[in-house]
C-alpha cells in the first residue's frame, strides 16, 4: 500500500493530498459507523481535469476508487475500507454559471444543497429539493442517490431537476451528458442513467440544475393524531383540498426524543401520532380552506389536536419537531431502514410492518417516521445500551431480512432514498429481480470494465 | 424467408400472425416512406405471455424483431425492411387498472394517446402529455421515443409521467420496473433507460402512468409578430407574467398551407410569424393580465396583431391552425428536421440556420414551427413536383449534415422528440460524443446480446 501511495505522490505531485491517519477515517467514512475505514489516500481534486488524472492514474495501477461527497450517506456509499483512493470532491463547490431565460444553475459537485439554494435564491428562483442534511451533503451525493427529501410530494426527486451532468467515467473520460436540453430523444438517457448510481458508473463533476418559481406563502401545521388509519384519511382529505408542499408523520416516540434533544413542545397533550404539514396559502381564502378541512377531520375523530403556525419562528419550531429527529437519535447509533410502497398500499404494509416490528424487536426501542405522501418510511432501531454493537447489528440484519419479504409482497422498495450502498446490499434482491440485478451488473461492467468505481457499493 | 415463416406458423399456432403482402407492407412501415416494407410476419399478441413466446422464438431462429405500436414516428423506427417478425401491440390496448390513492393509471401499450386522455378524464384527472397524433399514436411508442408534443413547458416530457414498465426483453424475460413507486433509490433506474430507447432494449408490455388534476380553465391567443426576435422576448414576457400551458409558433408559410388544406383564417392581414398561447385563465383577474401583457407586447412593437379566443370553437380553430400544419404538408413527402437547443440559445441557433437553409435550399420550399418555450423546432423541406424522390433525399441529407454542425455548434440536439431510428441515425455523433455512443453500445449489447432488438436503428 505505502508503495502505491508513494507512486501517486509522485506521478500527480501537483494534485492536493491527505495520507495522515486522521484525514483517512475523516475522509473514509460517512454516516453509517460499521466499517473501519482505510483508504489508500484522499485526494482534493481541484477541477474537472484533476479527476480525470485521477481516475487515469488509479485505472494503470488498478486500484479501486470511492468518490466522496458531505459523506451524510446513511447506506455505507461513501465508505473505503479496502485501500481505495478516495476522491473528493470537497473543493470543487463553485456555482459555475446562470442561465436566466432556461433557469438552469451549473455548479460544481462540492456544493451543499443549501448553497444550492442560497444561489437559486440570489436571482428569485429556487432549487426545491430539500432535507434535514441540507448544510452538509454535497449536491454530487444527492445525485449519486436521487436524494428525496420533504418537498417530494410537490415537486419530486433530484432527477426531475437535473437537465445535464458531467461525468468523469472509470477511463478517465468526459461525458458531457444532455447540456440542459428540455427535449432530447437522441438516445439512451445516461444522465438518468448516473443518477441514483451511487458512483460506481462514473463521477460527478459538474451539474446543470432546474429551477422553478418560488412557491406562493405558506402555511405549517401541526396534527396530532389517534392512529395511522386516520394519518391516511387526513392526507387524503388535505391533499384534495390544500396544494400541499410537505406532509410528514412522526409517532409518539419520536417526539420524545426531539423534545428530549432541545425541541420544543407545541401541543398540550400526548398524542400516538402527529404530522407536520406545510401548504401554500397566498390569501386568507386558501387560509379558511385549510381551516375547514381541519375542522372536518376533527368533526371525524380523525384528529385529535393540531395547531396552525402564527409566524415564521413558530413554523420553523414545529418544522424542528419533524427534522430534528434523525439527529436527537444519533447518539444510539440507530439501525436505519428506509423503505417505501406505493401511496394506495402504505395501510396494508403498515399493520404487516408494525406486527412484525412488534414481534421481533419486543425489548428494542423503534422510531418511525416519514413522509407519507410518497410512501416513504424511516424506521430507526435505538440499541440498547446493555448489547453489543455486533450482537445489535446481527439481530437487526435478521429483522431486516424479514422487513425485506415483508416489502416484497407489497410490492415495495428496500431503500426509498439512502441508496443501497453496502448496508442494503444483500436485501437488493427484494426490490430488483434477478433478471433487473443481471442487467445492472452488464451496464456496470459496460462502464467499468475492472471493477474500479467504488466496488462492492450496490452489488 | 418462407421456411422461417411456416416454422412460425407451426411452432406457434396459437398467436395470430399476418402474411397477406398488403398487410406485410401495412404493418412494416411507419409515417417515413423511404424503405420498403420486406418483414417476416407480422404477429399480433394478445397479451405478455404471448410477446413472450413471439420473442423467445425469435431469439431461438436468431430472427430479428421490429416492436410495433401506432407507426406514427417520423425517423423510422418501426420500419421492418430486412425480413424481421413485426411484434405489432395493436391488439393489446386495454386499461388494466387505476390507482385512485396513488393517482396511477395502468395501460397496455397498443392504447392511443386519445384513449389515455379519455381514461384519466374518466377520473376526474389528466395524462397532460398531448400531440396532434394522439389518435393514431400508441402509448408504448409515446413511451420508445420519449414523446414530447405541445405542453411540454407546462407538464414536461413521456418520460416525467411513467411512474412504472413490464418489459420483455431480448431473452424473453418480463421485467417489473418501479412499479409505480414515488420514491425508490435501489440500484439503476432501468425504467428510464428503457423510455427513448426505441425498441432495442426491451418491449413495453404494460405502462403505469403517472396523472394529475386537470388544469384550470384555459384561454387561448392566437398572435401575430414580426420577426423571431420579436416572438422571443414575446414568450419571455408571457411566461413570467402568465401560466402557460403551450406557447407554439408557426411562419407565415405554414399557416398558407394549413389554410389552402381547409383550415379558417382568423386575422385579417398577413404577418411573417404567428403564436398560439394558451394560459390558465380561471378568474377574470387572470384574463385581465394577459390583455395588459397583450398590450404591452403591441407597445412594444413586437406584437403586429392578435386574437383570443372567445369560445371553445374559436379556441379549437386557433389551434387547428397549428396542429394541422404537419397534416397539411404529408402530400409533399417533406423531409423533417426535429432540433432542439437550449432555450436560450434559440436566437443565436436560428439565425446560424435561417441563414443555412436560405443558402443551401435556394429553389426549395422550407416550412418550419415548433415549440418555442422549449427550444425545439420542426423544419419541413418540401419535395418539388418535378425533382426526382431520390435526388431530393440526397439533398436533404446533404443539408441535415451541415444542420447537424450547426447544432453541434449551439449544443443541440439533432432529435428533439421524434428519436433517432433510421432517419437521424448518421447524424446522432453531432448530439451524443464517441464516448456516449460507445457506452449505449455497451449497454445495448448487455441487453441484446444477439443484436436482435430493432437491429439498425438508433445506431
Amino acid at each position: 500500500m505505502s508503495d502505491l501511495r508513494e507512486a501517486l505522490l509522485r506521478d500527480l505531485p501537483d494534485i492536493r493530498l491527505l495520507t495522515a491517519p486522521a484525514e483517512l477515517e475523516h475522509y473514509g467514512r460517512d454516516w453509517t459507523r460499521r466499517w473501519n475505514p482505510a483508504p489508500l489516500a484522499i485526494a482534493l481534486p481541484a477541477d474537472t481535469s484533476e479527476v480525470q488524472q485521477l481516475v487515469r492514474w488509479a485505472a494503470r495501477h488498478q486500484v479501486c476508487v470511492v468518490p466522496s461527497g458531505g459523506r451524510t450517506g446513511l447506506s455505507g456509499g461513501a465508505v473505503a475500507a479496502h485501500g481505495e483512493l478516495v476522491i473528493s470532491l470537497d473543493r470543487m463547490r463553485q456555482v459555475l454559471a446562470f442561465d436566466a431565460a432556461a433557469r438552469l444553475l451549473t455548479v460544481q459537485p462540492g456544493l451543499p444543497l443549501q448553497a444550492v439554494h442560497e444561489a437559486a435564491a440570489g436571482h428569485g428562483l429556487i432549487y426545491p429539493v430539500d432535507f434535514a442534511a441540507r448544510g452538509s451533503c454535497s449536491i454530487g451525493g444527492n445525485i449519486a442517490t436521487n436524494a428525496g427529501g420533504i418537498r417530494v410530494i410537490r415537486y419530486g426527486n433530484t432527477r426531475e431537476w437535473v437537465a445535464g451532468l458531467k461525468v468523469v467515467t472509470a477511463k478517465g473520460e468526459l461525458l458531457d451528458l444532455n447540456r440542459g436540453l428540455v427535449k432530447n430523444s437522441s438516445g439512451y438517457d445516461l444522465r438518468h442513467l448516473m443518477i441514483g448510481s451511487e458512483g460506481t458508473l462514473g463521477i460527478v463533476v459538474e451539474a446543470t440544475l432546474r429551477l422553478t418559481d418560488p412557491p406562493p406563502p405558506s402555511q405549517v401545521m401541526l396534527l396530532a393524531l389517534p392512529d395511522m388509519a386516520a394519518l391516511m384519511q387526513v392526507f387524503e382529505l388535505f391533499q384534495h383540498r390544500l396544494p400541499l408542499q410537505a406532509f410528514e408523520f412522526f409517532t409518539d416516540v419520536a417526539l420524545r426524543h426531539v423534545l428530549a434533544h432541545g425541541a420544543s413542545r407545541a401541543l398540550d397533550g400526548d398524542y400516538p401520532y402527529y404530522a407536520v404539514c406545510e401548504f401554500d396559502a397566498a390569501t386568507e381564502a386558501a387560509e379558511e380552506v385549510a381551516l375547514q378541512a381541519f375542522e372536518k377531520a376533527m368533526e371525524q375523530g380523525w384528529l385529535l389536536d393540531g395547531v396552525l403556525a402564527q409566524s415564521e419562528a413558530q413554523a420553523a419550531a414545529l418544522w424542528r419537531l419533524r427534522e430534528g429527529i434523525t439527529e436527537s437519535l444519533a447518539p444510539y447509533q440507530p439501525y436505519k431502514n428506509d423503505v417505501s410502497v406505493r401511496i394506495s398500499a402504505v395501510p396494508a404494509f403498515l399493520a404487516d410492518m408494525q406486527d412484525l416490528l412488534g414481534r421481533e424487536y419486543p425489548h428494542i426501542e423503534v422510531v418511525w417516521f416519514g413522509h407519507i405522501g410518497d410512501g416513504n418510511l424511516h424506521i430507526n432501531v435505538l440499541r440498547p445500551a446493555d448489547m453489543a454493537a455486533e450482537d445489535f447489528i446481527g439481530q437487526c440484519e435478521r429483522v431486516t431480512k424479514l422487513l425485506a419479504a415483508t416489502l416484497q409482497r407489497h410490492g415495495g422498495s428496500i431503500s426509498a432514498e439512502h441508496g443501497i450502498g453496502l448496508v442494503k446490499r444483500d436485501y437488493l434482491g427484494s426490490t430488483r429481480s434477478a433478471a433487473e440485478i443481471a442487467l445492472m451488473q452488464g451496464i456496470r461492467r459496460a462502464f467499468d470494465p475492472d471493477g474500479l468505481l467504488n466496488p462492492g457499493k450496490l452489488f
